[in-house]
């Protein structure tokens, strides 16, 4: 009997076309972070269990996530999520690091659940902190960085909105009705869910006792934030009082993005100011705001608006050899050409001439050589463009210049 | 009681500075593979852990990976090795795929083992595998990739040298002293461990029952591949008749490549040739050449030789802001500069100038501006360089181009 040659249940085998798309995603996530000057780290995938039970509870780390007892009695965690990570990591070494700290990273997440569409066992995130500044340009940074990255993969404005709330002013709002802690907690709870219930007015009601009116303004903060976005040209941004996200660790404003188009009208990402989080590790307070961008959602969304862009073949220039005793000569060549930056596969099949021409178009190299006793001996070989199927005549020191000058445009 | 900050045992935190590293390994990697023509595929941490069991055994799998059973009944594990993985994934679209198939992976493994130096439970390893070529200029090929590597690590010919050996000339040799199966595997399996042990030769003739002398002469297959390698300027490999390499799935040429170092004489990585794993999957034979490059020694030998370059700064220009609500005109200067390509960090912690000065110089940006009043209006700002402490007043439209050719060099 055979083994199954199936991946693992709800996670993804990535062949070259499709890491690819994995790649351009990641290239894309860090030239654009890097712009902001925001630096790399990163964590291992096995994360002490502790420190995702402390915010999520004991239950939902035991059902939601990957977590075992290793030998040495130790609860281990397949990295759920990157907050409480990068927050353990601060504080770490809280004495030595110089606040503000800007950082990304791309971690690879689990969750342990039934798989569906959008929620795979396994995906990438990009995660942005900013940590260190209490005031709203940190948020501005932040919300800022957030649109930089759509339109990095070529997102228009029109197609996407960027919502904006303040747990502030939830709360102060919740206050000023004159609502206890419990009842406030319920209509958070609720407002969560707002736009999926119809009878949201007769629930909060009923927690308060009365009729329930939610209309709150934007407060200072909100309006200080949105003008400064509008001022760097980020005009597709809403407030929105009825948005609260679920984590339980954001302290101040809240932002989430959407895609605005009809069919598709979906959360993409979101994030926030956690200003508490490192204090479960650390006495000080270290003031931060961040997001997470999962793989999955950004990578449909980009599928959706046709905005994968067309990829390099993995071969510059194919050399096909005439007669196996040239696979040396070709070999000694390629090597002088991948020295001045070409990316070359020398067919060492020993086939036909004719099936090594097919090898080349398969991969859609660009430009493909043969090499043989004539070749060698003039040290002048025909250049093959594949496509025009135009060719020339060039010293084989000439070569690299002229594939690195096409291929590049 | 706050939670420890220590990461889990025997895996790695990696902060800006270490991934530096990191991220210097995997492009060098990748760089050199991709001259190849070779494609980079990847897979999930998670696979089901019968793919490791068919070669490994039951036993070991169970001792020495992270392996457990899901909700579903699914024996997982965290991967400890890629060559199974893509033997599968190759397996799986056997049809579909054209060979020969030049593949790369950059994995993170597990093995669940008392970490020590150099073997932690988590590392990262590069995976290079040329599928569907049985000749022997497949064996040069990934050899000289190998070797190619290193190179691009700067380390010369003298820091290294290639071993190579042949199953097959261990196995012809043995048979040819009418060795039964039995004897031969025991001899096969005490090869493996000549340069450890003193008494080699009691033991081997023990086993073989009269004297026992291992002096077989390279093979015209051996010969072949260190000629060729030869004339692609490749000296620094060695025939190595002992060397065995313990994993049970090759079937012809092994490479081991080690480090010459008196106090460092320690083996950096290998492969060779594994004909067969793919009929794990499979009922039509794939051949295959690869080898795995671990993290964790490599980083060890680039400290040991002093290797690790020095790395750009995370920031090309610093923005210094002269007085709070300037912080908007900041950004916008920075949105501009940062389209143009430049790597910009805006201070927005409305700390006095000298302390803005003071993060610049501790990121190590190579330039400093500062935002005011009189920028905004005269629209000319003073770009000064931290380390030579020359000034130069320029256009705002002219700074991107001016800090680019001094960091580019």
């Amino acid at each position: 009997m055979k083994i199954s040659t199936d991946a693992y249940k709800g996670v993804r085998d990535f062949y070259p076309d499709d890491y690819k798309i994995q790649e351009y995603i990641f290239d894309v996530w860090k030239d654009t972070l890097q712009s902001f000057g925001y630096e790399q780290y990163d964590s291992s995938v096995l994360e002490n269990a502790e420190i995702f039970k402390q915010k999520s509870g004991e239950e939902i780390v035991n059902e939601q996530t990957y977590t075992f007892t290793d030998k040495g009695d130790r609860e281990v965690s397949l990295r759920p999520e990157m907050t409480p990570i990068v927050a353990r990591m601060i504080a770490h070494k809280q004495k030595e690091l110089s606040f503000p700290i800007r950082w990304f990273s791309m971690p690879n997440l689990f969750r342990y659940e039934r798989p569906q569409k959008g929620r795979l066992r396994e995906h990438w995130q990009l995660n942005v902190d900013l940590f260190g500044v209490d005031n709203k340009n940190a948020d501005v940074e932040v919300i800022s960085i957030a649109s930089a990255l759509l339109k990095s993969f070529r997102l228009t404005d029109d197609k996407f909105v960027i919502k904006i709330n303040d747990r502030d002013l939830i709360n102060d709002t919740l206050s000023e009705m004159g609502l206890d802690e419990k009842q406030a907690k319920k209509i958070t709870k609720l407002l969560d869910k707002k736009n999926k219930i119809n009878n949201f007015d007769e629930l909060a009601s009923e927690i308060i006792g009365r009729d329930f009116v939610w209309k709150p303004e934007p407060n200072e903060k909100i309006t200080f934030i949105m003008n400064e976005l509008k001022s760097l040209g980020i005009e597709n941004i809403e407030f929105a009082p009825e948005m609260v996200r679920g984590f339980d660790y954001y302290t101040g404003i809240i932002f989430e993005v959407f895609d605005t188009g009809k069919e598709n009208n979906r959360s993409i990402f979101g994030g926030g100011r956690y200003d508490d989080l490192i204090s479960m590790f650390s006495n000080e307070k270290v003031p931060a705001v961040g997001f997470g961008m999962g793989d999955v959602t950004l990578r449909d969304v980009l599928e959706t608006y046709d905005l994968v862009p067309e990829f390099q073949a993995p071969v510059d220039l194919y050399i096909c050899v005439l007669d196996e005793p040239f696979i040396r000569a070709a070999n000694i060549i390629a090597k002088v050409w991948r020295e001045e930056g070409l990316h070359i596969v020398v067919d060492i099949t020993g086939k036909k001439v004719g099936d090594q021409i097919k090898k080349a178009i398969k991969l859609k190299s660009p430009f493909i050589v043969c090499i043989g006793e004539n070749e060698v001996t003039t040290k002048k070989v025909v250049v093959k463009n594949l496509e025009t199927r135009k060719e020339k005549k060039l010293k084989i020191e000439k070569v690299a210049e002229f594939v690195l000058k096409s291929v590049l445009g």
